[in-house]
C-alpha cells in the first residue's frame, strides 16, 4: 500500500492525524458487504440520508455495487486479453471511504491495481484501514488530488490509462466527463453515476440541456430516458477527443442512474455518433411515442402522427420531444449471459455460481424488499421465432431464504436486461395500457402473450416491473387487447 | 523566472540540455515584434510553412498576437479592479517559443505574471531566453507539462484560477476546451484560436458537429459562422460547469479563427445560453438567410419562406442550416473604443496613441498586403439616429509611409467592428447582390447609402471588406437597388 508518488504524502504532512485516528475509532465502524469488509461512518448505518461528514458512505448503493463487481469481472474476462502488456486497472476518482474499490481489489482477482482518489483524508485513510483488513493493501494506490489532475495526469506523464474509471460524484458527472473519457485507455470501460435525478428525469429541462445537451420528458418511462441522456452524453464529451462509446450495461434504481460505457479510440466511429441518436416524441394526448432518427439539426415532427397533438401550450394536446438520446442497444447481451453463467443462446438460469459471485452474506436490512419493482419478476420474452418464452423463476431461482431474495433481484435485472428489446429506447406501463383502454390494468402475461401472437416483438424491460417493450404501437396495442 | 514549483525541472534532468544549447545557438535567430525581441527558429523566418521542429513560430500569426495584446491590456484597464486582490496573470497554455506570452510580459506592465507552458523542451528555453532579453524573467513561471494538468491544478492546488488564459493549440481547441474554462476566474478572459478551418467552415459537417456540437455551411459568410460556432461551443462547455460566458472580440483571418470570451460563475446566467444561441437558415437558391431563435430541440423551418426552397437533395432548391451558434452580439463596444482611444458615444480616430501602442516599428517583410481583405477599407454605420456615416480614413488614419499601412489595417479592423452590427449573426457581399440581380456588383457606398435610406439599419462588416450588414432581407435589398 502506497501513496501514489505525485500525490501529497498526507500522513506526514497534514497535521490532524491524529484527529483522523479519533474520528475512525469513534465514529466509524466494520461491516460486511459482498465478502469485504469495510471501515464505514457508523452514521450512515443509522440515518436514511448518510450524512457527508466524517466521510460518505450509502449503504442503500449496495445495488450499485453489487453489480460493479459483477460488470468489472465480466468486462475483464470477455476483453483481459486485450490489455495483455498492461496491467488491469481500476481508478475511483471519487472512491470516498473505498466501498466501491476496496471491494473490487478484494473482490475481482483479476484486476492487477485499484487506484482510489478523494479529496477527504477522513474517507481515504478509513480506505487504507479497510483495505488492510481485507488483505489487499498491496494492491491499492492511494491520491488525494483535485479529480481532474488525478485523471489527467496518468495519460502525460505515465503514458498509461487506466482500463477501467469510475466516477460516483454528488450529483451530475457532466463536470467531469472530459477528464474521465482521457483517463481510459482505448477499449477501456468507463462507469458513471448521475445522482442529479430531477434533472435527468425532466423536472429542470434546462439545466438538463446545459449538463447533458439534451432535453428529457417527466412521463413513466423517465428513467430509461435518463439512462439514454447519460449515454449520449458520453458519446458527445468523447466524440471531441477522437473518441467512440460503446454502451455494455445500464440501469436506474431509486435515486440514481448509472451506466457503463466502452471507450475506443477512433475519429471515424466518432463521426458515426450521430447514427446512434434520435429524439423520442410523446404524445401526453393519446399516449403515442416513437424514436426518430437524428439528422442534425434536423427536427422531429412538430405534431402527433396518431391524434394530430402539436407541441404547442395546449395542455390537452401535447407533443413532448426528448432528446438527442442513444436509440441504439444498451446492453452487452454477451456480458451479462457471461455473468449470468448462461449460453448466449439458451437463457437459463445456474443460481448456484451466480450466487456465490455476489457472495453468499446476509445483506444489510436495508437491503430486505430494497427494490419492489424487481420483486416478483416474471420473465417474458420473444425468442428468435417469434414464440413467447414466459420463464417463472426455477426452482433454483426462488430460493426460499429470506437473505437470498436480494440476490434473485439482481439475478432478475440482469435476465430481464439480457432479453431485453433494448434497441427501443421507451416503454409502456400496464397502467398506462389500461388508461388508455378506460379498464383496469390487463395481466402482464396476457399483454405479453396476446401482442406477441399479433406478430409483434416484446419483452419485459429491466427499467419498471410492469413495464413492457414493443414494435407495436400504442393503437396497436389498444386493437391487440 | 523560476520554474513553476509544481513542473518537472527540466534544466537539471533533462539530458539534452547540451542538444538543447546547440539548437538554440545554430538554429534559431533574434527578431523583433512589437517592441518585443524574441529567439524564433530560423527556418520559420524563411519558409511559408513553419517546421513544427525545433519548435513552432508563425510570424504570419502576428496580427492576431498584436490584436492579443490590444485587447489583453484595454480588458486589465475596464476590468482590473474586479481583481484587486490577486495578481493579473495571463497562461499561455501551449507557449510554444513564448511569442505571445513574452509580448504580453514586456508590453504590458499591467500584467503581474505570465505562466508559459509547453511540453517542448527547446521551445521553452528558447522562451526563457527571450524572457531574459526582454528584461522580464521576474514576471515569468515555466512550465511543461500536459496542457490537462496545467490548467486544472491551479484551481485546486493553490485556489488561485488565471485572470486571461490564452488556448492555441494545433488545430482544434476543442479537446481542451474544459480544461480551459475551469482555469480562468470569476470574470477572466478566455482566448481562443482554431485553426481546424476546413471542419468550422463547413467542409467537414460531420466533424463540426462532434467537436463544436454545431453545423455550419460552406457559404460567403463562412467566417463569421465559424466565430460563431466557436463562441456558442464555449458557451455549451462552460454551461456544464455552471458558468456563462460574455463574448469580447473575436476575428478570423487567414487560416484561423479567434475569439475572446469573459467567463462569470453563475449558474443563472448559464441556464439563459439557450436565449443567445440560434439557427442560421440559407437558402442557395434565391440567397436569403435568416436566423432563428433555438427553443430546443425545436427545429428551424425546413423550406425557405421566399422561394419555397427545401433542405432535401434537390441541389437547385436547397435550405441550409447552420447552427446552434451564437447569434447575439460578439463585440464589446466598451472594450473596442478603449482600445481605439476613442469616446463610445462619439466615434473617431486618435492614430497616433493607437500606432504608439502597437508599437512604431516596421512591421516583418509578411505583414506588407498580409491582408487584402482589409485593405481600402472604408467605414460605414448607420447611427443610433438611422443617418447614415459614411468615414473615409481620415488624414490621421491615411498613413502614407509604407509600413505604417499593416497598422492602419488594425486599426480599420477594429474600427469596423466597433461599428458592426454584431447582434445580425450573418453578411451580405457585394458580389452576391449583384448575382442575385444580374448586374455586375453595386459599388459599396451606393448599398450602403440606398439601403440606409430605405430605412434599414446596415454596416460594413469586420469579416470581408466586402461584405455589409443589414436588417434587410436579400428580397428587400433588390427592391432598393
Amino acid at each position: 500500500m502506497l501513496d501514489d508518488e505525485e500525490g501529497r504524502d498526507f500522513d506526514k504532512s497534514d497535521n490532524h492525524n491524529y484527529e483522523i485516528e479519533r474520528q475512525l475509532t469513534e465514529e466509524f465502524s466494520l461491516m460486511r458487504e459482498g465478502s469485504t469488509t469495510l471501515l464505514v461512518p457508523s452514521e450512515s448505518l443509522q440515518t436514511k440520508v448518510p450524512p457527508r461528514t466524517p466521510a460518505f458512505f450509502n449503504p442503500a448503493a449496495k445495488l450499485s455495487r453489487d453489480i460493479s463487481t459483477l460488470v468489472y469481472s465480466s468486462f475483464i474476462r470477455l476483453n483481459g486479453c486485450l490489455f495483455k502488456k498492461v496491467p488491469i486497472t481500476l481508478a475511483d476518482a471519487f472512491s470516498g471511504v473505498g466501498a466501491r474499490s476496496i471491494r473490487v481489489a478484494n473482490e475481482i482477482p483479476t484486476v492487477d491495481k485499484v487506484i482510489l482518489n478523494d479529496l477527504n483524508p477522513v474517507a481515504i485513510t478509513a480506505a487504507k484501514k479497510s483495505a488492510m483488513t481485507n488483505g489487499v493493501e498491496e494492491k491499492c494506490l492511494f491520491s488525494r488530488k483535485d479529480v481532474h489532475v488525478f485523471l489527467n495526469e496518468r495519460r502525460s506523464i505515465k503514458k498509461e490509462r487506466y482500463v477501467i474509471v469510475d466516477l460516483d460524484p454528488f450529483g451530475s458527472p457532466s463536470p467531469y466527463a472530459d477528464s474521465l473519457v482521457r483517463a481510459v485507455t482505448d477499449g477501456g470501460l468507463i462507469s458513471v453515476t448521475a445522482t442529479d435525478t430531477a434533472v435527468l428525469f425532466g423536472k429542470y429541462p434546462k439545466v438538463c440541456w446545459r449538463k447533458y445537451y439534451s432535453k428529457p420528458i417527466n412521463c413513466t418511462y423517465s428513467n430509461e430516458i435518463a439512462v439514454r441522456i447519460l449515454i449520449s452524453f458520453l458519446g458527445l464529451i468523447a466524440g471531441r477527443m477522437d473518441l467512440s462509446i460503446e454502451p455494455v450495461f445500464a440501469h436506474s434504481h431509486r435515486h440514481y442512474s448509472r451506466v457503463y460505457v466502452r471507450v475506443h479510440v477512433s475519429s471515424n466511429e466518432a463521426n458515426k455518433l450521430v447514427d446512434n441518436l434520435g429524439y423520442i416524441t410523446h404524445c401526453f394526448d393519446c399516449g403515442d411515442r416513437r424514436c426518430h432518427p437524428l439528422v442534425f439539426p434536423s427536427p422531429p415532427p412538430l405534431s402527433c402522427c396518431i391524434c394530430g397533438g402539436g407541441n404547442n401550450n395546449d395542455s390537452k394536446k401535447k407533443l413532448s420531444v426528448a432528446g438527442p438520446l442513444w436509440v441504439k442497444p444498451i446492453f452487452s447481451k454477451q456480458l451479462i449471459s457471461d455473468i449470468l453463467c448462461i449460453d448466449g443462446n439458451n437463457y437459463g438460469a445456474k443460481s448456484d455460481d451466480f450466487l456465490n459471485r455476489v457472495g453468499g452474506h446476509a445483506p444489510a436490512p436495508e437491503d430486505h424488499n430494497s427494490d419492489p419493482m424487481l420483486d416478483n419478476h416474471k420473465i417474458g420474452v420473444s425468442n428468435s421465432k417469434g414464440s413467447l418464452l414466459s420463464l417463472s423463476p426455477s426452482s433454483d431461482d426462488s430460493v426460499q431464504v429470506p437473505y437470498q431474495k436480494y440476490f434473485r433481484q439482481i439475478f432478475q435485472l440482469l435476465h430481464t436486461a439480457g432479453l431485453e428489446l433494448d434497441d427501443q429506447p421507451y416503454y409502456y406501463t400496464i397502467d398506462e395500457v389500461g388508461s388508455a383502454m378506460r379498464t383496469s390494468p390487463p395481466p402482464m402475461n396476457s399483454i405479453l402473450e396476446q401482442i406477441n401472437q399479433g406478430g409483434f416483438r416484446i419483452s419485459r424491460t429491466s427499467f419498471r416491473p410492469t413495464g413492457f417493450k414493443t414494435n407495436a404501437s400504442m393503437e396497436e396495442i389498444k386493437k391487440l387487447l
